[in-house]
């Protein structure tokens, strides 16, 4: 089998990198380990960027997004006694949208764009740095497969093949805390996310629409779900989110799914070897705060897609060899400010750590230029920048 | 021997609070362990805020400064390859003046404002939950003293007698490395102070006049002046200050002094017990990047000095009370912003580390926002904000 872009995983990466190499006249197969009805359901990211709803929308992605979406024009920053609306709109001219990834999913599946093996093992890539790649891989059925291609793109995740496929400096960061999370059957209390410091730990209550609620409360590394059981949840986040605290009420509702997500920061650069190109997860690892993870792959996949098209339809490989470089700016700043955002919104324990996170969110909610620094790089910065 | 108020060191904190309390009718008594001439001499920090230039002024001690003194517009921010100059006028309206707390000292001697007894020994202060304080010393003729007052002031810095009597809570924050600072007698090879990130560690070109340079290198601590001759001192400032980069060339000279400071971030709260009131390193010490150590002490006695003389001119308690809360807002801000400064700026060895720094760099020297931040903690800013 030959194609002109093997994409490695069938997750928002490479079904939107296969969507946008589509619409620029360049053929890719998918290749995904999982089933189709695993990938479409797993419980990922929520909120969108700006330059990722105009990446969206670009791409012929937006309709159902527009019509089924929330738009936020920014967020809640609390501590004990005092809640802050940060307006990102009034700040930096952008806002923010909640649409789940799994309705991103949706609509990339619903555009018909890709062609996908699902279900596939033992994938392999081979000869990545001749101009004739390929990667081999046994189908659903079970039969040996081989895929030539003139570049592999890998948007398989951290636990994929492709990322070790490119030799790499690696940098990480593992935080001491743990996210757990639950989605609720309950309208949210909230209109706009609120992030919540709090002497217990961070709590968060975001949404996934105008019927569920998506929250989050900061947990030691290793915490067993099943010690927390739902009444203990609802106790610790109305503690944590403050109700009660200026009339402001926490509706509780049915759990329906609970997990405890570990948080690291993780990079690896460069982005490309040869003919394999990395994006989104392959390369980095954002912890969740500041919901940066979605969007830095939507990012990285724009800017791939651009780099396969000029190399592939153009013969022109200037942006291909600017790949690494580009992506790894924009990598670099998201992680920052997701180590930033993360770091100083968990507690650590140690009291000078408490005052000095205190001091800082009392700064951002107070003065402009120090709203406006959270506002620009929560909203998103231009793809390219 | 009787007084208004008892303050306990001759420092820049204590003689510009009895130069406030003159100026207000309070009368004050000063006391300090080492000689008038040691006091005069300490080297220390050596830029003053907006607002500590506006508070000096307005106390009838700016002509010196205005005359001798040096305004800047802003700092250099540097990387290897990179140096962008933040304007803090441009960004907030606000300047910093070169004038050295050497130079300050001299301007509140010379005022000749305030009573100090110089090299007293065994001081203590008694009864300061009451409304008649005193404190007991042995003066320079070896005569056992006693001076009762309403209040005592204790800027006596962190190794002072004053802060013991406060009960408080301490925050404590000790840094992995130090600075090796140069006294050289050489032109600054800049106009303004240049805050140099580099592999090796950080440096910092500032400067006392147009003829002496002030310079400092980050050194592990423990490290023995000893062990960096002049010209080793010399050449690492070269590498990491960026010496050849664009053309820019650093002058060396004759080195003067030569010392190595530890660095640690310092709170006690309270600042207040009784009819003790902590000023300046007494209640904090910040680490010297970004200058704030003698603006905070400036802001802490103009504040002290209100609620000083509020209470003892017109029996107003209202602003003694407030004291510690005021002080403490603006000692956390300054404490996070040093925090924030040191931590950006020195090297830890951890690679990750080093691309955060390098990313929130770039993100400073290039958003509005990012710029305006740094520039509006560092001009400082308003008293009692």
């Amino acid at each position: 089998m030959r194609t002109q872009v093997a994409i490695i995983g069938a997750g928002p990466a490479g079904l939107l990198l296969a969507h946008l190499l589509h619409r620029g006249g360049v053929e890719a197969v998918v290749l995904e380990t999982r089933s189709q009805e695993y990938v479409a359901s797993r419980i990922r990211a929520g909120i969108l960027e700006s330059s990722s709803v105009e990446l969206l929308e670009s791409a012929g992605l937006g309709d159902r997004l527009r019509a089924e979406g929330h738009e936020h024009r920014g967020i809640y920053l609390q501590w004990p006694g005092e809640r802050h609306h940060l307006d990102f709109v009034d700040l930096t001219g952008r806002s923010v949208w909640v649409y789940g990834q799994t309705e991103v999913q949706k609509d990339l599946v619903a555009a018909g764009t890709a062609a996908v093996f699902y279900e596939v093992t033992d994938v392999e890539l081979h000869d990545v740095e001749s101009d004739r790649p390929y990667v081999t891989f046994v189908d659903a059925e079970g039969a040996s497969q081989r895929l030539d291609a003139d570049a592999i793109a890998g948007c398989d995740g951290s636990f994929g093949p492709s990322r070790h496929a490119v030799p790499a400096q690696t940098f990480e960061r593992v935080y001491p805390y743990s996210w757990l999370g639950i989605l609720a059957d309950v309208a949210p209390s909230t209109d706009e996310l609120i992030y919540a410091w709090h002497p217990n730990g961070f709590a968060l209550h975001s949404m996934r629409s105008e019927t569920v609620s998506r929250l989050y409360l900061q947990v030691p590394n290793g915490t067993d779900p099943a010690s927390w059981p739902d009444d203990r949840i609802w106790e610790e986040l109305a503690t944590r989110l403050g109700h009660g605290q200026d009339g402001w009420k926490l509706t509780p509702g049915p759990i329906t799914d609970k997990s405890v997500l570990p948080m690291r920061s993780y990079v690896q650069t460069p982005m490309r070897h040869g003919r394999v190109f990395l994006a989104g997860d392959a390369a980095h690892i954002v912890p969740p705060t500041g919901a940066k993870g979605l969007n830095l792959a939507i990012a990285d996949v724009t800017l791939l897609s651009r780099a396969l098209i000029a190399l592939l339809v153009s013969n022109d490989a200037t942006l291909a060899g600017a790949y690494s470089d580009d992506a790894l700016r924009r990598v670099w700043r998201c992680t920052h400010f997701s180590w930033w955002m993360t770091t100083m919104l968990h507690t650590s324990g140690d009291p000078f750590d408490a005052q000095l996170q205190l001091s800082q969110l009392r700064w951002v909610a107070s003065s402009e230029a120090g709203a406006r620094g959270l506002a620009e790089n929560y909203a998103g910065l231009p793809i390219g920048f």
